[in-house]
Order: structure tokens, then sequence, then C-alpha cells
């Protein structure tokens, strides 16, 4: 079965494609606004990974709706959201078997209810695959260690590969750094550099 | 990392295991009342695969409970997630790194939700994996289909290694085959015979 799974670069979506590699004929793919080169890390990451990898363009408007929500909250949580829902209904109209994310059981946003999963399985005739969904984040960070070269930093220094960072871009471009630091304080993130030696 | 995971003999506990097997030591954990020789054949079917098997057992009061249970609701679901989770309360303090089962996405009973995932691993210093909580019932057929060598019938005939099997042998002692008729209708289940070739 073919997989298209949403890539980020990140530790999550990274250990979401290992679980699955064993069982699927897995491809990263990572949606992009095209506002920044997040994209062609990902691809670096992908590779490193031993994984092929794809780009998904979104459309521009689709990140400023996202910025507006975020601007209008103070937070980012339904934005993220907005912007996640985008990028699986493009993937999934790439016309794979199965898409897949590498959102967590204990994830706050993203976050796709069974009643949205099976929605898009249906219109678009595609299995939702989400390999971490059954695994906490402590067993996360336990099998991310383990399998994972990673370097952790603080985002904004981080040359990270998911639409967050073209988000935050568009975020400082419009409303300036202020809002980008009111709206995602403190936000350590990680990168993966390739698998554990 | 050690992972006890509840097994049935049947094909979601089977593909379960198959998933967690290149990230965790798995060993596959029979629980049983002691009522048939249920684990026996579980221990066939987790053998067949490959995997250790160990079994836990639980006190009959338990199986008392859930079946009476049974009969006043007129249906199985509540007395199936009694048991269920009295097993993952016993098998959580064997002392292992994980626990885990194969519940998945789309079922109704067992289920376990967030806060009783995170009560468990808070309580018993352990992580609660699920390996199919991310996979819709038709990706797990299609997964289930290329991997497993399946014998499908119904629940009656076939040889099947959980505690329902018990359950149905209790409920039927205490208050006749008709009393499994009319809780568990047409049921029909799988038995796990190997891996596929």
């Amino acid at each position: 079965m073919d997989l298209a799974l949403c890539f980020s670069g990140g530790k999550d979506s990274a250990l979401a494609a290992l679980l699955a590699d064993p069982f699927f004929d897995v491809t990263l793919v990572t949606a992009s606004f095209g506002l920044t080169d997040a994209a062609t890390h990902a691809r670096e990451a992908a590779n490193a990974l031993g994984f092929d990898h794809e780009t998904v363009s979104l459309d521009r408007a689709i990140a400023e709706e996202a910025v507006e929500r975020m601007v209008d909250d103070g937070y980012p949580r339904d934005g993220i959201q907005y912007v996640h829902e985008a990028t699986l209904e493009a993937v999934a109209k790439t016309g794979v078997d199965a898409i897949g994310d590498g959102t967590r059981r204990d994830d706050r946003a993203p976050t796709i209810p069974r009643a949205i999963a099976q929605s898009l399985e249906d219109r678009h005739d595609v299995e939702y695959i989400v390999p971490l969904a059954g695994y906490g984040r402590s067993a996360i960070d336990t099998l991310a260690a383990e399998r994972l070269a990673i370097e952790r930093g603080p985002s904004e220094s981080l040359a990270k590969g998911d639409y967050e960072h073209e988000l935050r871009t568009l975020l400082a471009n419009e409303h300036g750094e202020s809002a980008v630091e009111e709206i995602f304080p403190d936000h350590t993130q990680s990168v993966v550099r390739g698998r554990q030696a």
C-alpha cells in the first residue's frame, strides 16, 4: 500500500515514518505555501532518513486565513488545525492508497477526530493512517532517542521544514516579530538529521 | 523496551504485535480466568507468529461481575470493557516497561480513552501502547490479509484464545445457551494461524 505521510522534518513525523516503513511504501510529503525554503529542509531530512520526498503546494490564501485566525485568537491552535486539515485534503487528492501524519495521542493541535478521519477516507477513497495515535509522549521520546539523530533548538533558529515555519514568517511579515513572540512563546522544536547509527 | 501486548489469538491483536515487533521486545500475554483452555489456543497462535507468550490469571469474580453486567444490559459492551480494564491493570502489575493491546480506532468496546491511558501509565510507571489506534477498519483488513494467515468462523466453533470465549462459557453455564445467543448475536471472529508466507 502506498502511504503519503505528511512530514515536517521533525521528530514526530520522522518516528511515524519509521513505524509505518515496514508495512507501507512510504513517501514523505511536505505541504508548502512557497513562502520560505521550508520544504527544501524537509526534503533533506527525508533523504537523510532514506525516504522519497514530495512537496504539495498549498494556496497562499490558506496561510493568510490561518495567520488572521492566530492573531484574532492570540494563540496558534486553530490556525494550525486549519492548515493541517487543508494539507490532508491536498495530499488525499494526489491519488495515493493511504495518507498519514505524525499526530500523537497527547497532541492538542493539530488533532483529527475519528469523524473527520472517516470523512476524509470516504470522500477521497483513501486510508488515513496515524502511526503515533496509540503512543503517549514518553514512549515517543524513548523510541525517538533510540532510532533518530535529532537536533533541538528554538523554532526561530532551526531550519525547520514545516508549514509552521512558513506561517511564522508570514505572521512576522504582516504583524511584526512581536506578534510571533506573543503567539508562539518559548517554542523549542526538533529537526531530524537521520537515523541512529 | 519490553512490551507485554494483550493477545487473543485474533486478527487485531496479531496485527498489533506485528506493527510493534520492529520497535519493542514483544511478549504476547493472554489473560485467563481458568474457565476454559482459551489461553492454550492463544499460546499456539502466538508461537505460530514467532512470539513469546505468557498467561496472566484474572480472578473469577471479575468474570462473574462481567457476565452479570451483560445479562442486565442485554449486550456485552460494558462487561467486555470491565474485563479489558482489569486485564490491563493485571498486565501492568507484572513490571514491564510497556503494555499494549489490539484495540482499533473504530472499536466501540473495549476502548481506552486518553484519560484512562494516562492514569494507567502514571499509576504503574508503564507506557501504554496501542499500535492500531491510528488505523481504520479497512486499512487493518488490508494489512492483515497481506501479513497474516487467518481462519474465520462463528465464535462458538473457533478455538479462540481470549477472555470473551471464557465469558461466553460462563454465561452459558449460568444462564443457558439462549443467553449467549441473545447477548452475542451472529458473532463471526478470526483466529490467526501464522504469518503470511
